[in-house]
């Protein structure tokens, strides 16, 4: 098939160097002769183009794409209206019901003369464009996810700029725990993959990390504090993932009480650790700051690097892949194979070995 | 009197700029022939000197403080072990009652043929160094204060960088925001005077601004939110110091009930702004990330005009003195004066009138 | 008068926090009901408003305003074309001349209905804002340099941001200059006052700072160096500012020949000192590295103030002033009083006792 | 082999990550229960033991080496002062000769009674590896260069700071570049291989990259320049490797006369450029700047996984071997595959595809 017009959506939660992406997609696309629009807020541009003032597409050329690749966010926004799949619509009286509305997807990409779709997201993102996929649309999928939880790709844009905050955050807190005496606890995210309290832990010289493939157990995580505070080291930093738990899984800490409906495991370890240990005890939750920014050198590059691969792959008649990292090289893995499985951190890889070999605890 | 030797303490929590202060004061006392001792962790160096494996006292020389100038914290620790004029003793028979031990510090300054002190703190080590004065010791101060709440000076170190970082923060938490449609709460610190969220807030293109110096009336928050809202830009920035509170006192939220007692006032907003906006509200709390992390340049210069100046005042015969910033130059001004008042936002200053001509919302 | 429409101007070399002041002017103009236009590239949007595809003017809402606080340069663009005062007009035989076009000025500000003008800039803007208002324009100037050589006002725009980045590359430059036992020489912008060179030097701990308000003597520069090579600090760090000169003044390094024709102070101090020391020596220039970039949290809050301020001074019916920095507020000073003379480093002031306490080499 | 004992040297340029890399070795190794010792400035340490005042070797213990992990530089030292197989000896005639005094450093391993040596560095430095090897000493390489042209990994620590740097550095020249309509040559590290120009030209949206590893054609340039100019881009970043040349070979450029003796190839473009392109045209070296400063988060991290590895490769009887990245995983290369070849940027390689996909002026 000739390419005429491809359209780009951005799903999911923002990342830094969603931007990169938009704009060498545009890029390369214009420099093919190719016309490029952009769906605004994932699809709901085409769902409910009625709603925007302005337009659910926009279209993208060299100059709209201009000085954006250093901004955080992006351009077109993102939304969690929903799965054009499974559909939760609002009845008249007023209830709602789930249904399948693809078909009025279907018909906007015709409506726009669309002959692919560049989409880039996360796992729900690429299962979403598996489907769209199975439909008969030509699809390339791009992966975007802080966690860094995507299999397919050794990274994706957004992880590096997270991991560079989480351990500047790691870096801010070591003075302060020094001078009190403090355990300074960073909870950071990372649902089911623990990559980035991981790699911020060791570049940012924590104690303890703790991740939720490694379930903790706190006894050890206290005598970490208590063998520091022997030795005049009275301060501990803890990295913990927001998806961390203690053994026996996520329930043991749910049930706890009080406090763990409020606040995540960096409260729930802090309050558990308290009598067993004679530190004054902080904890700081990262959340979104890890979001945002400006992307940094490697993501930005790395935006740039998948945007163009994913023209370069229509461009080659591919399909219904999805553009990965395999270093030093991009490459293309049939979309189905990436949403297949989730890419969290092997318990035998060298960077566990390497924070044991640091005489760091990882909660056993 | 001539001097021959003198110490530094710090005292209070840590900001970046301490280890500023210690070098210039040591380069510029050995530059004179004098010798320099640092207290560890305040007056417990001298007041439990027994306690420390390596002494504690640490002698200053100019290889000791080289390289220092960029590590944010202090070489020589804080502590909050109290006030030798009001010190907590713990008695044999298991309780404790408060005593003067302020001998034993004399004694200490007298062992060591100490002839003046320069003590770097807060409001707290002012008032301490006020005392040692009234005892006949030759004291300097040096101001250090986060929340930029202490009065004789226009700047303390430590501020800069608190506001650089929280600047930042602000500016992550936009793009999150935008891609969400949601209201981002910040809470900074700031008890009783609210520079920093009120430069950050301005810096960083907060929504609403909200100070411990003028008390909020959350219909004004939603209302400026909801205005937002309208004009399409659906998500606001809220930058809230720690200690802002409601129209009518702190009591109204504390007694609001369960999440009060948990979260801060930024997590109270959140709650009851929820009911009065559609979006999705979240909230950070940037806590002791505040407080650490390598001073800003500003901050680095600021500690070593400082510590020199706090050592030419001893040359000059000065005494019983904090060094403050009158800029373009230093100052003194009498360490009882120092303490006085509390330095907070002027409700009329002209940032109070920058952020209502950019439409900033200050709570009312 | 009563004011509708204003108009803002930004002259002269970029500065971050430009955009700051253009976007608290226009938010603080739309909320009193004035129109605002930016007059693109100094007055060339009205002298030669033809060339402009888009239009010499941009009108300015809260809207085009919007999100550029913190990115740097001047969404107006600045330009040298020259003072409409003393204009270069091309003649049609090849050559040109100069002449005073101001009249062409006066009739685009008329045709616009301008009330009042806006000038950001530094010395040779508020000079020809200082001609624009005696011919019965109302002129508000707010001052802008990087170099903080402006009277007037205790601080300006871009300068903290300048200095933050000179200090990081003179910390940079510490570790290869430490591994190599070399000196190091940095040389920054500073033609006639020495403010960057100074503050950046004493925050980066510099061993050397050359600038332009001490004439240096090459012998006391080696002395220093050779003093640290014997106490086994192997290498040197000199800060330097481009308007230094050795003492008998810039002639005498202009004339020893080669290189100084290519190359910048930098560089003549790097060939000069070579024979008195043993060291490898390395000049490194900033150049317009010092110019760029976002602006630091504290520039960005002075640009705002600035730009608020210049707005309530027209609503206050002031005219012919330019605002300024006085700490802690803004105020305003007579136009001609500001671009009297130049404000450079006092050579008693207490930044330079701290640099002689501190052992700094200030070039004598 | 039982391994009781080990060394450490850091040799050539420096790097931020040396440290980190030191802190791992020196933790792994003790918690294995070896002793530790650190060469200082390369082999200077044992070669010239008797220079070095407080010895020329330094225990290390988790004690010294904490918090070190976030600084730049090594704390051990490194030197040019020659390869040990080819020495340059001062004779007592004043002439000097070269000859192979490896036996001295074979002695001093004796005495010191190391088992093994841990030799981080550059090509050079894994050459003298492969000939102490050769000797029968069981060594161990880590790679350590900024220019990224080692080969056997797919990176190293000190790289990703490197292209951050410039990054930053190109982000800064595009606000002055287009205010004044200029072309903005920055020059960076590269001497044969191109990848830091080539990543931070991608990642700063540079309009031009020049690389050593694809000749250029001036004339490509200039008309790169003149198509932004007449699309009303008036200014133009130009990505320089200090090792990019011509086309003809370097001779062409080195024989035009005065000004490339002095400077480097970003001068010898501007020069030459200049009268092709109506811009003004300036020319900014980062030279040392992009060696110092404190690793990133990527590089610490590195720096830790390189290190730990290099003790467990000890542990597991690996010798003569050198670690490198493979993602996801450390691997080990023979030292002698390592030093065979440099690591080049490929012409056909996805980043190249990409630059020319957005347009990028590749020098042809």
């Amino acid at each position: 098939m000739t390419i005429k017009k491809i359209a780009i959506t951005t799903g999911g939660g923002d990342a830094p160097g969603l931007n990169g992406v938009i704009r060498a997609v545009t890029l390369a696309a214009c420099k093919r002769g190719w016309e490029c629009v952009g769906i605004r807020h994932g699809f709901d541009g085409i769902l409910h183009a009625d709603e925007f003032e302005t337009g659910g597409t926009l279209e993208l050329t060299p100059d709209t794409v201009r000085g954006i690749g250093h901004l955080g966010g992006t351009i077109l926004g993102t939304t969690n209206r929903g799965n054009p799949f499974s559909y939760k619509v609002e009845l008249p009286d007023g209830t709602s019901e789930v249904q399948d509305i693809s078909d009025r997807l279907l018909q906007g990409f015709k409506n726009l003369k669309i002959d692919a779709l560049i989409a880039i997201g996360g796992d729900g993102t690429m299962e979403i464009a598996c489907q769209v996929a199975a439909l008969g649309v030509t699809v390339i999928g791009v992966p975007k996810t802080i966690d860094n939880d995507l299999d397919g790709t050794i990274a994706t844009f957004g992880f590096d700029t997270a991991v560079g905050f989480a351990t500047e955050a790691i870096d801010r807190l070591h003075t302060t725990g020094a001078s009190h005496n403090r355990v300074m606890i960073v909870e950071m995210m990372g649902r089911h993959a623990g990559w980035i309290a991981l790699e911020a832990g060791l570049a940012g010289s924590a104690d303890v990390i703790l991740i939720p493939e490694i379930p903790f157990d706190l006894k050890a995580v206290a005598a970490k504090v208590n063998r520091r505070n022997a030795r005049r080291r009275k301060f501990s930093i803890i990295s913990i993932a927001e998806g961390a738990a203690p053994i026996g899984g996520e329930a043991s800490y749910k049930t706890t009480g009080g406090i763990a409906n409020l606040g995540g495991i960096g409260e729930w370890v802090a309050e558990n650790l308290r009598p067993a240990v004679p530190n004054q005890i902080r904890t700081v939750v990262l959340g979104h700051l890890l979001r945002g920014g400006s992307p940094s050198s490697r993501d930005r590059l790395l935006s740039l690097r998948f945007g163009a691969a994913a023209v370069r792959a229509l461009e080659d008649g591919k399909k219904n892949v999805m553009v990965g990292l395999n270093p030093p090289t991009v490459h293309h893995v049939p979309l189905e194979e990436a949403t297949r499985k989730m890419k969290v951190v092997p318990v035998d890889c060298d960077m566990i070995k390497t924070a044991a070999d640091l005489g760091i605890c990882l909660g056993r």
